[in-house]
């Protein structure tokens, strides 16, 4: 199961009751953040899942409403408790804005580690998840796109199991992973492994006009969390100037991709009811919807063949 | 008249409903910053006072609870679309704050200018206020606190003016400051100045144990803002050890500084409802409010020999 929390969802600018891009991944209880606008601390502990479980920080690009949380993050972490190293992934120039942003940050209590993605991407592991950060066309400047996965172990085979002779005691121990001795051999479950099961694909790309790299990535993905900047045609001069996306840009690329569901999100303070442009969004993509605040969505493994269960429907 | 907002009322940490200080002081539509934490931006907007109208910040010391929000201060600005210069007053290293903090922000459509506080204090004018930033005792880290004074002009005296021969016509001209020529003259208002009238003082400090500094610098104010860091007597060793103050302490300076009030911010995470310990705290000085997160104060000149008008009473 994988969880993620929509901390703020507005862009540019934070107000009332929509704070700034970031979203708090959660599996098997440890977590994750992307993005970190002013507000992400407070979000948290309005969220209640914790800051001491938090392993790392994604950080998709540079623009204010996506990173000046950072220093307030870092004293909450420390605030908890934290002992265990907390990674950073970014684009290039990481090192200069994480020291920036911390020269009002006493030394922690736990370490921190930057990892720079190279310009082209670059695949990168945390809290059990495949992730794949993919370069997007934010106007020039270094910008990344998540296609993060939760794989799933194959199906565990009894007849395999069976055949091998090891006995039905340790079955279970080799289900949940672990490397088990029996009958004079050593086993995992590899070794009993049977049919190959999906695991649960999820796509974040934020700050973008539609491009190459967001088509390429966004494909079979179960879910698309995508910006929603613009909601209007009569926008499209500001997102093209800006380069964001208009809610109908958005839909297309989810169109084009055919996830299960679309999650609209970094709404511009010009939009005051992200909801009202939902039904024409919809003529384009039908399986839309526009995140608020503090939503929590839950994303569930497929039974057999059928797409991941989604909280949304 | 003087109008301030209390934008943040929250110590070390934001939680919901409870900001990170920063004050909101306005004085003829002309406004001024007393620290800036993170939510700053946002409770600006929903104060509804405007950004574009904010000359400068006043900067108490270099904690992340006062000053993570300045890059996203500086951003709000930006797009409320400030063209004239913005102030920004703090303690030594306050170069290196800013530009750090500003790492993330894109070169700014209007100038920012530094000032460096000396260690022992100085005087600076901001948004017609004489400011006297005074050093406190914060664990060895520079730290300030604020004496403001809103002046007012003396009496205007008719007889004078009649002894002048300034024609009635002009009164109202001079009375508002104006320079007049008049009868081959020309005058101000110092010319025809009756009896001297006080104006308004609050005094801003948070951030400190009880000093001689802090007592010197609260005599004889209208109003002190101190912070009520903890509640109760049982945290004085954590007041001790993080240099901060406790309701009781603040009221003891209150009470020899006799203010006509004493409005308590900066509280502990731990403190729920700040108001469950008015009771105790007034009987050391009986006119003591504690602040929430978006409360609006205004003084008004006093009466004669009156004190100043204060909107808590």
């Amino acid at each position: 199961m994988l969880e993620f929390c929509m901390l703020g969802t507005g862009g540019t600018l934070p107000i009332p009751d929509r704070a700034l891009s970031s979203v708090y991944l959660r599996v098997n209880g440890r977590g994750l953040l992307i993005d970190c606008g002013e507000g992400t601390q407070v979000g948290i502990r309005r969220l209640g899942w914790g800051f001491r479980c938090m392993d790392g920080l994604l950080l998709t690009h540079y623009h204010g409403d996506h990173c000046t949380g950072l220093a307030g993050l870092l004293l909450s972490l420390e605030k908890a408790g934290r002992d265990e190293t907390f990674h950073i992934w970014g684009p290039k120039g990481l090192k200069r804005v994480v020291e920036g942003l911390c020269v009002i940050v006493p030394p922690l209590s736990y370490p921190v580690m930057l990892h720079e993605i190279p310009a082209t991407g670059g695949e990168l592991d945390a809290i059990g998840l495949k992730i794949r950060a993919f370069p997007v066309d934010h106007g020039g400047i270094p910008c990344f796109g998540f296609r993060i996965h939760l794989p799933r172990s194959a199906e565990f085979d009894p007849e395999r199991a069976k055949a091998l002779g090891i006995p039905m005691q340790v079955w279970k121990r080799l289900q949940e992973g672990e490397t088990v001795r029996a009958g004079g051999g050593i086993y995992t479950l590899q070794d009993v492994a049977g049919k190959e099961r999906k695991g649960i694909t999820l796509v974040f790309s934020t700050d973008t006009r539609p491009c190459e790299t967001l088509r390429k990535y966004t494909r079979d993905a179960d879910l698309l969390i995508l910006e929603g900047m613009y909601g209007t045609e009569d926008k499209r001069p500001q997102a093209l100037k800006n380069h964001h996306m208009l809610f109908s840009e958005a839909a297309e690329i989810a169109h084009e991709a055919a996830p299960s569901a679309l999650l609209l999100t970094h709404f511009s303070t010009s939009i005051e009811d992200p909801e009202a442009y939902l039904e024409e969004t919809r003529e384009i993509f039908a399986r839309t919807w526009t995140a608020r605040d503090g939503e929590i969505v839950t994303m569930r493994y497929p039974k057999d063949e059928e797409p991941a269960w989604i909280s949304l429907f």
